[in-house]
């Protein structure tokens, strides 16, 4: 299997997901258009942290196929076994949509983009061990920041869980921030990715 | 991240956002498919409409990268956050088709689209300041160009919004004018083309 | 705008619509699960009908950019129109599928696919007039050939749509015929392709 | 037609299939989250196993158009019979996701996947047979292990099927045995591709 497709592939169903989000968005029947609109507020906002979350994770997927020369048999199922989690999104951001402050709905979202990582960084792992795989330029160096950089968010999604049975408010701004702290330029983000790619 | 990644990511999305528009059009379960047909109308023209807006987006957002020539991370997040608004579209697009004369549904289906040449224009800003990113053929006479075409419509569809209070069809006539504008041949749209080609 | 891109996007939203179209089979909650697929039977073959509709929409799609070398605003914007019309096919798809032996609905069906191929026809006679659009290997002869070819169904669905005020099974079968006409191999179609390729 | 736009043709209806299986997921309106979760556990696992199964017959289409170096009519028309196959999927996966032990619905899901795999040594059969479709690298040994490897499942999902009159759970486990089959190494696959690929 070359690379090319594996990562047209990806692309796809990156792109395919993120626009499935809006599906869930239905106004009800409601006395006015603008009261309607409110109430499906956190609806609204599930959309738009999901939709950045994914486009987070697409970016992710590239950084990380460009240390990848070639795939072969288990690297492609690693990496479907990442687009499965990838696919599933949609319905735990339909769920928090629904129940914004429930514990529940909050675990699942969380263990959801847990997983997305954890897959995620089974494939890295795997490619970077095996020199065939990854390409010369691919220092152990930068196979561990890379690692870091994929793993990271699992320690804010899992505060975010245990937080939500007592302050679901703070679990959903952590969720929030962590597609911040990846868009907006910062230090420790942008230091890890210089001293990655020198 | 090389453009043309970008740019098929991009491409692909804009496939599906227009594709899913129509998912939204439903018979009702009345007395014969004639009138059912009618009854359902304006969500018929509402995707129409919102099927050539999607459609020009993507010409302008063809149009615009052929300036481009390298995506930083800046530019890639600010291409993300327009894909965004164009990926909210279907939701205001099916607002307006159930409330067609409704002045919320009109300014929200507004609001979107003007947000779509917001985020848009940011992003073209960016990319035309920077040397690196722009090609050398990029002339600050063109840039201006450009981003006037961008931002022209956002005048129309603030107009079709405030309009919307008082008299809803003639927002409805704004919204149908501003895509036909550009694609039907005419010189103010191919005259700045051509200045911006040459 | 490149030639690749217009392609590459035409293939994305037909690859989408001939996939949304599954989305409207829905089996009811009867009493069985045998039953229930019997009672949704026309809806399924309303799936495969538009399913092959489609895809030999697609082939069509890609014989005749096979003669356009370069695309131009309007042809943009014609091929545009065009798949306006193709992305509109799942809601005639389901009204059909859930009123099999409704005139309308037949009406309904065919003057959708009619406008395709009225659509595809004007993008197509635009290029064939325009040698700068269309390459030199393109004769009047061949020009005229595939005219005729994209044209062709439209006499069938006419037929189809005035049947179905008496007749809607004929109708049907019509529907059915015109796909496998362009299919299964025989003389007038591939005579035409093979003196059209010559 | 040329073979890459084959390719990415069905490359995008791929990932399109395996993306659109998640819109089946929706959580009932019940007393708590996490109850509803459960309720819909087997919706869960069937959008899993169909995830798995796409994701599998798109590997199989890569593997077996490396060995197709043209396409013509009938193997593009052979193909769009197996994905129109294919993107049938997510009904029988609904189906048996809302009745997991219904001997119809394990029958359903069963003659889907039973026709992929037929359509799809079909194509293989067709373009293995024609010198001038396959490449000159593909000796009868090569065509005879790939059609085993493509009709291997029929004899599997037919168990599944007549095993469903009586011990539903053990269809299930079959229909989740034969993904994982070609997705952990084993010797049995990875000897046929490894002789498949000499």
């Amino acid at each position: 299997m070359e690379k090319n497709r594996v990562e047209a592939f990806s692309d796809g169903l990156f792109a395919i997901v993120a626009t499935l989000l809006v599906i869930e968005l239905k106004l009800p029947d409601g006395p006015s258009v603008w009261l309607d609109l409110l109430s499906i507020g956190p609806k609204i906002l599930a959309f738009v942290l999901s939709f950045l979350i994914v486009t987070m994770y697409w970016v992710a997927h590239h950084s990380m196929f460009n240390f990848v020369s070639r795939v072969d048999r288990n690297l492609l199922w690693l990496n479907n076994l990442s687009l499965l989690c990838v696919s599933f999104i949609p319905f735990p951001t339909a769920v928090l949509g629904n129940h914004p402050q429930d514990p529940n709905a909050i675990a699942l979202y969380g263990i959801t983009l847990i997983l997305v990582n954890v897959t995620d960084t089974l494939a890295w792992s795997y490619a970077a061990r095996k020199p065939e795989l990854s390409g010369k330029h691919l220092t152990p160096h930068i196979a561990t920041l890379v690692t870091r950089l994929h793993l990271s968010p699992v320690a804010a999604y899992t505060v975010a869980i245990v937080a939500g049975r007592f302050q679901p408010l703070l679990s959903l701004a952590i969720f929030v921030c962590v597609p911040l702290f990846f868009i907006i330029p910062n230090r420790w983000v942008s230091g890890n990715i210089r001293s990655s790619v020198k």
